[in-house]
């Protein structure tokens, strides 16, 4: 891998929404080189001209970037703001071995076909620096949802959070900062022990069924079903779920709509309530692979 | 006044929007005596049947409770739910001097016409109590207006509160609690002890031209012209603005337009955002009345 | 009076704690005229040689700075660095009418002698801003003796803090921040508005027996007697009362001595615990008198 | 491994401190069986009578608690409050294999000892419950010593955090708390992220030097000499170190002694300042074990 001093760093953005927009954007800000592909020559808030076509996009840069997620279908980048197929096999065919591609969940396939051209490749979403700026931005999409979408004040409510992982740590932090009574819903021992160390009220998720009833809103952020009918069940009916979980979700949907609860499953929040704070985290993200790999 | 034991008080609710419909419920959830005019039957969380007639409503209730604000026009109240005028005089000329009337915003007209008719009134919208709970409800609301309305997440954001009085103070407390950097802005040298005292960073109103292109979003709480064409000259133009003072608000919004700086003007924020908070806090206060007059 | 242009005020500082000596040191190091009298030569931390007489220290002073409180006894300055007697009444007799003098806990007949002498003077202590300021350092000192005088993490505690004045909502914060489980204990419904809309629990003042036993520290601040042999009986007896209420204390102490309930009263608590800090905010205080009195 | 109901545990404590006595009481209290030796008879607090030899102590107990550290110098517990060497082989020859010993800091010559006789043991130190219970102990008492330690005020500080861990996590939150401005100095990039979520001012731990002169107290979490003679040679002469890591601690003691610098070197805060939650953390702790290995 050559070692590009990092005031030479140039970058190769192809598709992708208004996070990769703002990424572009920010790096070009910064002096770094930025070739951009992908989108239409009137796309909003982007300021660098794409280029016309794939082969000088690529031409003298290190580094390529994808968005997030990489890929919209088989063979396909994402990108919602172009009016052609961008064929990612074209890319990496037209790729030499001195630059690294960077991109979010990068699927099996896709591996393959990077390994076999020899490309070096990262996938910041599996990056803890990423993931945690990330659960930031959905524990501030929830606040902002519970706020927006009931008719009580948060600072009056009974808050319950299911999970106590990086979301969860996050969203109980800024409830609590705006004066919401909070208590955290866990399962490990270890969970527990952050979740006294805050000050937090604390049960234990097999107590689900038990306590449900005392809360005004729910946020769950474990990706599996904890939220059963046997849950809902036990729920007031003016009892608002959010779920911040990817898929499947931790919600019975089905049981839920039965008993008449309300619910919000609430899913890719970052991009579409902050796509600006989120493309800056990506950048983040990048800057640091590329510290660490001395490119 | 008759000395009427608490369990035994009984309220005339006419007229106003969804916080005097959560009125209504929630007093005859307590078991009070409600009996409800100036709604049409079908209005939508109504949980009791309103009145035929305005005679039938007054009959045997201690205290008449008209909405926030009072009347809408001119001798009618206001009454968003219902087909009919309801004249306030009316109201009055029905009303004996055994029964007390409270109201939000009562103006000096009809201040005058109770005082003929030697109705005992309260006006609750001058009340601290009142008064606080209510800049919660805004402070929290223009929270979630800045958490909807940006592309960028709170939690990096530098946010300058315009005022240090009771909405500043809790919008200060709310978005640091959350994690926005904060800067409180205010005039008099006691309102900088508070904000010295809760670490907020401060700022001299009279310096805002030279600070306000550090911001990424602003909130004015003080009901003056203070954001000038002089301080919006020097505005970045992504900075977004969130009025939360009453009328004249204190936004130079022609020139705002002019330099294509967004403003938003978010007034009666409560009744908006949290109609369910802010009829429990009437409820509050209404109750904190009674007690005090120990009726 | 006349009008000194800020950069050439010049200050004559007499007698003091540390606080004071705090205030000669800062006020010198940001380049004022600064004359130090009432502390013996060798008296650590000051920075400022003594002048040899109380003359030369007036001399060519524009306001002249008594301690907090600023008599020890009938006519003597409070100087517990010094071994003599300074009589106020020669300090008041060789002032002219173009100095202004500023102290703390001015009493009534220093007044009457000042006003003979047609001395203008300003109390700092009477002032909103010194009060704030000198609250939040109280609460601070509170904090630091519970931390410090228990066998328990407060972050595991039920802290109750009756009075919800400027200490009790500064101290309320404090606990609040570290995780410590606040409940808020007032009797004024403008109180408990602020109480709901920061949050915290709350209680009646009437309630204080019945709900004492579920606390493990009670922090008093009003200076009344409010924790009487009939609220003490009912606490448990590792409870810990801190009293941060000033003279005449707002604890009976010889009902909680007989009950072996232990109690703390922790009076002037900024010159004790945080001098420096303490004299910063009198430097402050001065320095906004002045501007406002445009001296 | 015999399965015994929860409500059967029966506890045979050995020697230890205060923790260990506070640990006795608490689950003699909850109805657990609880023996206790290595305690003269009249130590203060203990309301357990100690047995009167190790045999009696052990018969009829399923776990034998060992205090933190265990040993206190070869082949004897750790026991402060007794007049008596206890030899941990002749408590390990007189337990049975249906036994399981519990402790902290269990050192490989006692782990080899055990494995000889065919003992279950666990040390509770090395677990992510107890340690981060014990986190938040530690950053508490930082934050006590700061508060007592200095003559300015905590909520007027700059505050510098090195090391990003469990307690510089903790104490961070707390000081943010109170109101001071924090900083927080990491090396990872994981770490910046988190610093970032939760909105604190960061640094890099390459940057010391540059930044230690802005801080009024320094606190160090890193067991490494972080706090080198270049460091201490920026700082300012009143800025204070207090040093919260474990053996070898960050600070070079001779080079801040050399420039006048103070620090403090507050190791196994835990059980000197909060030793009655020290002792419930070790409870709750030991609890959890028992729950997992259902005994």
């Amino acid at each position: 891998m050559n070692n590009i001093s990092s005031n030479k760093r140039s970058f190769a953005i192809i598709g992708g929404d208004m996070r990769q927009i703002r990424l572009a954007n920010t790096l070009c800000e910064d002096g770094y080189g930025v070739n951009v592909y992908g989108f239409m020559p009137d796309t909003q808030h982007l300021k660098i001209k794409p280029s016309d076509c794939l082969g000088n996009t690529l031409k003298n840069t290190d580094i390529v970037v994808l968005p997030l997620p990489a890929l919209s279908e088989t063979e396909a980048i994402n990108a919602p703001f172009f009016d052609k197929k961008i064929k990612i096999r074209e890319v990496i065919e037209q790729m030499t071995s001195n630059q690294i591609l960077i991109g979010g969940k990068i699927d099996d396939s896709l591996k393959t076909l990077l390994d076999i051209h020899g490309i070096y490749y990262v996938d910041y979403f599996l990056r803890e620096d990423f993931t945690v700026l990330n659960a930031a931005l959905t524990a501030e999409g929830g606040l902002s949802i519970a706020l927006s979408e009931t008719a009580i004040a948060l600072s009056s409510c009974n808050c319950l959070v299911v999970g106590f992982g990086r979301i969860g740590k996050l969203l109980c932090h800024a409830l609590n900062g705006i004066g919401a009574k909070v208590c955290a819903c866990a399962r490990k021992n270890e969970a527990f022990a952050w979740i006294d160390a805050y000050g937090y009220k604390k049960a234990h998720i097999n107590e689900l069924s038990d306590i449900v009833k005392d809360y005004d809103i729910i946020f769950n952020t474990v990706p599996h079903k904890i939220i059963t009918e046997d849950v809902l069940e036990n729920m007031c009916h003016d009892t608002l779920i959010i779920d911040l979980a990817s898929k499947p979700g931790g919600v019975d949907f089905n049981a839920a709509s039965k008993f008449g609860i309300s619910t919000i499953w609430a899913l890719s929040l970052p991009g579409r309530t902050a796509p600006i704070t989120a493309g800056d985290i990506i950048k983040q993200t990048i800057l640091n692979i590329c510290d660490e790999l001395e490119v």
